[in-house]
């Protein structure tokens, strides 16, 4: 049984992290920190916690966090993990950290993307980048593991074995991404306003996004060569769910040649638990996966073209159910754990 | 032509006023305030009036106001009316305030539900309540108009009959009110963020809700005597529209007596041009109303009891489109003028 | 371990019902039936099972249902399950139907909500009506439950300690209830597209809903004399939750008379696992109850009246989850057993 | 004044044409034909139009449709205008249809998309392609105007600069469309039940979608070349509008050549009443448009590619809207009458 705290606990990141704990046969919540400038149950910050978590959450504090608990979920605004990275990992702390300060490895991308400097460059290459599809063994060991996006999670996956094997023009990548508007935080904007959401669909963001870099970084590592994908993020009127549709040219030479990627998907992910490749004519939908860890990836292929699309909930497979997948791996739990 | 002033034009309120002036053959919008520091073009603040409509927004500015405007409506927060008023009016200028500031006659009652003082009692006496259906003489001679709130503009129209005839046992009033987010106007707060409000519905302010007053010193006098409704408003996941359920007990005497309600309240609206009376068995829905000046009203009968259900577009009917109502007529406009 | 069996397993409560039983320790299901004509695996027709659960789905047969199955959840349209149920009893199988079936003991109210006749009066005498938390003795010794309607399980919960100790005008009691559209099924009407539901909000079968008579005659039996209870459905645009809101005046005499409600209320509930009592002040949402199975109640105290608010999961508390609180009940498990 | 009949008055089409003609100061409707039984007036069938508009909706009547009309909408089914439309222009009519029926000029391209036989080719190559921005003149003289489909004319403004002049990689198209639920129509399908639609979102008719042949026939006219765009639409969870997010690769040689798409496409569309083409770094959003007869077009120039995104109301611009502004140019009435 490990002690679990969780630095960011009111966001919807953090919200879901104590659902999935509170399920979790070996975990323990221990501690429980977010802004709230007084401590009160957690059950009076979150009403829908009444009766089930009994639990105080009180505002960050690194001593605390430090002597309740051994295993520790930063899901925290980006650029504020990296003040106190540090001072866990020295505690001989695990550290997940669900923002994106771990997880590009470039300082120069990671500080254009991110407007701000990255300050603990040590750690960083310490990181283990945690989408387990990829990086099982690495995370097993690993103390600190940089939890992907939730973007990224859905376009790695859906693009792992292309990459890997070049089946097609890795050049000509354009995903047109589309989440649910959970994914931008419980920051109050009036753009996030329901009036100016609901009955409403835009882009944002236009191949400038953050999760930019840390696809192009996964995909050109996979590739052995630098990518550089096409990305247009758009929000959807809807809470939870990511759909993400990607298209490819094949190879001049490829064309009409018979690839049958299907069956190739369904070999790679044949042993993850948590990707489902779809059959022949079936493509994800997001209420498929909403509420689930599941990434479901479906497949047209035409005589010039790839097209894949693929589906995950941003807050589970794209946040904190990924994160307890990882926690899983880390501690050696089953890693299905609390997930199912 | 009459030049017309808007007074918060970046509020939901203040783009509907905007969009229906644009269509008003008589009326022309000569000056746009909002909170905005510099001066910016409307379509810039709000994107939808682009190649639409080609004003100039600036922050509140009272000699602007005065010197651009014969006729000025205030859609500003509640207390910011009163302070501009009295010199607008001494400048011989024609005001619609949108807020509840001059709809409270009892000053008393008006600081208990607004937790504000009065500060313009002078000018609260001469307002006259903008409910054309109950006032439309006093609005046509009126300087100043307060235009009604959403829910009460909804409750007193579907109860002006029962209260004003005694058709039942008026302390018995109960209503159930439900409206869109918009009604809550544009500020960004937590809760009307769109994860919040979005698959989800809630009571709030429960009895305790300042259109309460409002709609007890309408019926009141209406009926002669103190009557003090139930009313409990709720959160609907929509963008526009309020619908109320109005429960009500039958005199004792007059069980099974054969009133006809419908017949009445059809003969009561015969001439109104905004009300209309549903047929038997017909009951109001919101998107019937929405984007409209309309509020529908449905009735049931039963034995011991009279549940009517009544619905508007609270941004029209319930706000805007009923300003531009009380102007028609202040103007002596056709009534219906850009509100067909 | 036992074998279940659910008729019905392709409609929304059918869907949950397999939900819920495949993270169920001691139940396995061993049969589902639907309409669909061949026999199909279930994450065919419905995707997001696809890895999740793997059994086939077949018409509806008898045969089948008993010779596979100790335990058997019928969510079939309501007029079916009378058909079958003889038969399962005969083969002394335990059943849980979800339908309106069984639920009122008067066959005369029954005919005349349900307009369809009742053919099976030997059962319903039998029938244990199904809301836990006031015969859970009942149940536990049922062969046969018949789970309560969504509306009245919120209904009752929300009256039951007024009603049995008689601590209001309880001839007053107005029910003003709203639903997802989930509780409609999934039958392909008009009124129930997207178009025709999204951005609307109306009421429907005023004061003749068939959760009417259950909610009266559960209410009638704990306050000893015949009760007539007000009820009006809405129809919310969201997927899943309802709200009622109640009114009921207190006792003439009982004027100011300092009850204390909240007090008794969280007194009567105590021991409940799937009730919770807010605290003053505080007041039911749907999205602290969606996907859970449990009841939240809040009420506000008025000098002459109660205000009693409570919300629930329609396809949970209201349908699946409580037909599996009562299946734990039956067979003697922990009776919070997947519902967690 | 011309006196205009609706065929298919009931669908969200033929209530958007009724609600946009009376608003025109010179077209009557003399005539409105649905699948009703029995004649009903309008507003018994579609509840908004109480006391708006006074007339009787029959079902589809060949000799009722000639005789009381001069102008006439077609709002049908797929394959179902070519069946009358050759009788209609024989009895001198001027005829809209909004069907696929006569948009695709190419027979064998319309069977294999439509999977139906094209039986009317002699009004086939009379129809004229119901786009003003690219057929003004033809339209002006045209008999039957065969109305652009949804998706097709917001691809279609989005891309005809860059297919008239040539300005990047042709073969290199790929259109990402999203469309709210009432571009489906009215049919009571499982599919579009709100709860299968609201919290969701997918992909469809991937690369196969009936409007691919316009999109591709009118881009390859422009380029004088045949092109063969990628299209893939997506079902989003709101009622009204479309919003197309539009990648195409520079031609290689004109990588980072300075083109100023922007300046162009403003020229280019510099009178088009309907045409709004967006500031740098601005891009359009469903709610700018819904409601409107505008295309809002954004667009974003990279080295290498270039990124448009346009949106329109589908029931307007995509469809109503349209049809009433080619009206306007077939009857030589201002272009914007009604649609302002």
């Amino acid at each position: 049984m490990i002690n679990v705290g969780i630095a960011g606990a009111t966001g919807y990141t953090g919200q879901e992290l104590i659902s999935l704990l509170t399920r979790h046969p070996m975990a323990r919540i221990s501690a429980l920190f977010s802004t709230t400038e007084e401590p009160k149950p957690i059950a009076e910050l979150i009403p829908e916690f009444k009766n089930r978590i009994d639990l105080i959450c009180t505002k960050l504090n690194l001593q605390a966090l430090i002597s309740k608990c051994d295993f520790i979920f930063l899901a925290l605004p980006h650029t504020v993990s990296m003040g106190i990275t540090p001072k866990l990992l020295q505690a001989k702390k695990k550290v997940i950290d669900l923002s994106g300060d771990y997880r590009i490895k470039d300082i120069k991308v990671y500080e254009r993307f991110y407007c701000h400097k990255q300050s603990d460059k040590i750690n960083l290459k310490k990181a283990v980048y945690g989408l387990p599809e990829l990086y099982r063994a690495g995370i097993k060991k690993a103390d600190l593991v940089a939890n992907p996006g939730c973007y990224s999670t859905a376009a790695i996956l859906a693009l792992t074995p292309i990459a890997a094997f070049d089946l097609a023009d890795l050049d000509s990548i354009v995903i047109d991404a589309k989440s649910g508007v959970s994914g931008a935080g419980k920051k109050a904007t009036a753009e996030l306003l329901f009036c100016e959401v609901n009955e409403n669909f835009m882009a944002y963001k236009i191949n400038i996004h953050q999760h930019i870099p840390e696809i192009n970084q996964e995909l050109s590592k996979l590739a052995g060569k630098k990518l550089n994908v096409t990305f247009v993020p758009h929000l959807l009127p809807l809470n939870r769910g990511i759909l993400e549709t990607i298209y490819i040219k094949k190879h001049p030479k490829a064309k009409n040649n018979g690839l049958k990627l299907l069956k190739l998907y369904r070999k790679f992910y044949k042993k993850e638990p948590f990707v489902r490749i779809l059959d022949e004519g079936k493509f994800p939908r997001i209420k498929d996966v909403a509420y689930t860890n599941f990434c479901d990836i479906g497949i047209k292929e035409e005589p010039d073209k790839i097209i894949i699309i693929a589906a995950i909930d941003n807050l589970l497979k794209g946040a904190a159910g990924q994160a307890v997948q990882n926690m899983n791996i880390m501690c050696g739990f089953p890693e299905e754990t609390a997930l199912g």
